[in-house]
């Protein structure tokens, strides 16, 4: 007879899974939990992958042979995006978010942990295929959402320091124009934060004209490492063309109106 | 008959607890969820708490009544956290991890998103019983300790900037002395980004004579806020006496000797 029942390893076989999200577990760890035959804990897995997928929640993917296990690749439903994508263009276009010079004040929302982590879920979606090994973000707005993209994908995250005062030992530093107010800037990153030639993600909350981003391109540089992708919340219509190509961005701010107190915002899926 | 069997809702159950850690879920929810009777739920959740209880992840706590929800509290097993914490401990008193000054690298540590995660979990558990309404850090190396605490607090994060510099409209800025290096410094926060009078905790990651924590605790004084206690990853021994009291450190740093390379920390539960 089993040690434990169906409906008691199932609540510990998800929560397992869940911790630990694009991550291969083996099925050896989970039967020597449960004291248990190796084909029961198939059936549980088969049953949470079902359910899983009718509700939406992601793909749970078994693997066979020797070095068998399961791996749980969350996905967020279509509608569910559009929906929070929505909620989240809604909340930025309220008027009173206009500060001084047109910019937005949006750090109550990507300091939300709620929302920070939606996002690190759909970036983590969209950029697991490519099998980064860093999340790299530059202080200070874009650790939230960095951080919660490096949890949905299980990597470290790399943080770029504004500035050149790092005390982490020997530090390569870069200087960079913002891309809208063409002011010189410097940032920099430990060389021990980064092994040389990573596969990166880079993770961050707003572009403009993309100076931050490219800069943070050209340290990567440095460090021998290959961009991936770059992942950003909003960004701007204007200027239309940016410092960098290919990325990918959640919202679209088109305008902010100071006179007419106005904000207007587009989501990538509607 | 019901439209899905207890194996299928058990899963989907977990996963919505333990998405929200410290929040009232209604049974009702579930309950239209799943098209199912609110007794059966509430068996469902009984499998689910007892299991959990057995695993030691925490405490599953049912209310009754028309308002009646459940609520899902992780602990963590006491024998878990000494060994993470010893495990913690080793891997901060590697010797390479010595630094210029006597200091000491750890930012892989703090950025690495398991442990931020196991961290910000303990703290949680040692602070939900005051029932906190923000958790509040400074930039930069805080955050993640700090928002892995707001997340499994499910609490909003406010983030102190270093510095004057502000673009979030009106912001209370005050100068603090570092306790260690006697060094003038100014830190701000935006006026919106905390009302007046909330009840917050503080995390950091490190703590030394307690400058940046005193700090902390007369700039939130400006926003009338109760500070209910603070939460460190490692303090020093020396000095022994720090400019705030009663916060609650995980490790101990004892000695950096830069001569010996040798670097000796201890664990609160050691």
């Amino acid at each position: 007879m089993e040690k434990w029942r169906r409906s008691e390893r199932i609540p510990i076989i998800t929560k397992l899974l869940l911790e630990k999200p694009n991550t291969l577990l083996s099925l050896n760890y989970f039967a020597e939990l449960f004291q248990s035959a190796k084909s029961s804990i198939s059936e549980d897995i088969a049953i949470i992958r079902d359910v899983f997928e009718q509700f939406g929640y992601g793909k749970i993917e078994t693997l066979a042979g020797a070095s068998g296990g399961v791996i749980c690749i969350p996905r967020i439903q279509k509608q569910e995006k559009i929906k929070f994508l929505r909620e989240l263009k809604d909340k930025l276009s309220e008027e009173n978010r206009i500060l001084p010079g047109g910019f937005l004040y949006m750090t109550d929302i990507i300091f939300d942990v709620m929302i920070a982590q939606k996002v690190g879920e759909i970036f983590a979606e969209y950029f697991v295929d490519s099998s980064p090994q860093y999340v790299v973000t530059m202080e200070t707005k874009g650790i939230p959402l960095a951080l919660m993209t490096a949890k949905a994908l299980n990597l470290p995250l790399v943080i770029i320091r504004d500035g050149g005062r790092v005390t982490e030992g020997s530090a390569v530093s870069i200087n960079y124009v913002t891309g809208s107010s063409r002011i010189i800037r410097t940032m920099s990153l430990s060389r021990r934060a980064l092994p040389l030639g990573s596969k990166v993600i880079i993770i961050d909350d707003f572009m403009k004209a993309g100076g931050t981003a490219k800069g943070m391109i050209e340290l990567l540089q440095e460090f021998k490492a290959e961009v991936l992708g770059i992942g950003i919340l909003i960004d701007t219509e204007y200027p239309e063309k940016k410092l960098v190509n290919n990325y990918y961005s959640l919202l679209r701010l088109v305008e902010v109106d100071e006179q007419e107190r106005k904000i207007s915002i587009k989501s990538i899926l509607d």
